[in-house]
């Protein structure tokens, strides 16, 4: 059951100004649900799911303990974002995860230079658990993190990787000796570049990393282009996975 | 000018089915229109355009001698797809490019094996265009290439690269002692292969490649994962890229 109250007060966290002054986010879907009920990272604050959903995952709601208040699909639509909701919907406390200082100064972080869209926000961080990267820190001018569109294409890596929100003056206080590398258009190749454990900066889509950040990289890298294309840029989270993987590779595989 | 026919029937080409038919599609804003104003591959059918798009480009509109047909902000609110739309709106005659063998036979290719999202396809011939691959073939099944979500991600690399749809075991016949490296879970690790040209096999963003054409591949390659993730997969475009860029190291930079 779920009263117009609650469906209200569900479909206010469709924007960002509530989820904000409430401190509280979606998230929807089976897998990505149930990846929350399992974890401690986040507390819940209230489930919804249809019969079918409760009757299919007995074992996770047992284990997670938590009480899952059963709607109709009719219900489930409207407190949803999806034009097609998958069985479940769950509400959740948005604790803002802090910086990690020895994360920071003993692997590879990336600093997200103002990425704005919550997809591509979403698909960094799933590459970064794809290749172990634990920490993302991204300026506060950032895209959301608690965006569902962020959160739906992460496929919950939010739960591995530690996000954190901060102006990269203040970041930069925390680092101690770390090479800062930044993706460019005219850096070091980095098929050739000799990588090591630091900070990666990935700018903004349309603009790349801003002036003031681009002052503090220590190792301008660039993924080459072929001299017979004719294409001008790659999508950021693009670039991003690119770039992760060479690091991936010279730090693993060479 | 634009009449109430004309714009009922540029919106009759939001549709796939009328796209098909009709063998025309749409593209929008002045950076895409621009580019295909100065291709000779596709033939432009008509242009529709705001006075402020006519009175910036005109080097550009006179170098094509293509007519455009003056209209108002409101007349391309009517006519576009996008929320914001950009000045220019154009459509276009769809001829479906052909197979070329030689290229087939002599560079790296790419095979989508049932791509279904737009902005995975478009996305994936930006990465081709970056690297220099020149062809790329589609599953029939695959999305369309004339969705204007799929010319939109490609940045106008659709003009670059050659998209051709056919089945795998007819594409088969035309192979001539080609490696088949195929993206699966449990391949060879792509850093530790020699990689050579040949044809990449990229799967389906839910199952992979299909069974029908995992038969073919010779070469099974895998992007490994941090032995400490805890992620599951990566997206169909960022794994297209990070295979790219691993072949182009390998055959340009190593």
């Amino acid at each position: 059951m779920i009263s117009k109250n609650q469906i209200k007060f569900i479909q206010s966290l469709h924007s960002k100004k509530n989820r904000d002054q409430e401190e509280l986010f979606i998230i929807e879907g089976v897998k990505l649900v149930n990846e929350f009920l399992l974890t401690s990272l986040f507390e819940i604050h209230s489930v919804y799911g249809t019969l079918d959903f409760i009757n299919k995952n007995k074992h996770i709601i047992d284990k997670s303990k938590t009480i899952i208040n059963e709607i109709s699909e009719e219900e489930l639509k409207k407190i949803s974002l999806q034009s097609s909701p998958n069985q479940i919907l769950a509400v959740i406390k948005a604790n803002m995860p802090k910086l990690n200082t020895v994360l920071l100064n003993s692997a590879i972080n990336l600093f997200l230079d103002d990425i704005r869209d919550p997809g591509n926000l979403g698909t960094i961080i799933r590459i970064a658990d794809w290749f172990g990267i634990k920490q993302i820190i991204c300026s506060p001018t950032s895209t959301e993190l608690f965006n569902p569109k962020t959160l739906q294409a992460s496929m919950g890596a939010v739960l591995r990787v530690n996000v954190v929100y901060m102006e990269f003056d203040e970041l930069k206080k925390e680092l101690k000796d770390v090479s800062i590398y930044g993706a460019v258009l005219n850096g070091q190749n980095i098929y050739l570049s000799a990588l090591q454990n630091g900070l990666i900066v990935i700018g903004n889509e349309a603009n790349g990393i801003s002036e003031n950040t681009l002052k503090q990289i220590t190792h301008p890298i660039t993924i080459p282009a072929a001299t017979n294309n004719g294409s001008e840029s790659l999508n950021a989270a693009n670039a991003c996975g690119m770039i992760c993987s060479e690091f991936f590779r010279q730090l693993n595989f060479k």
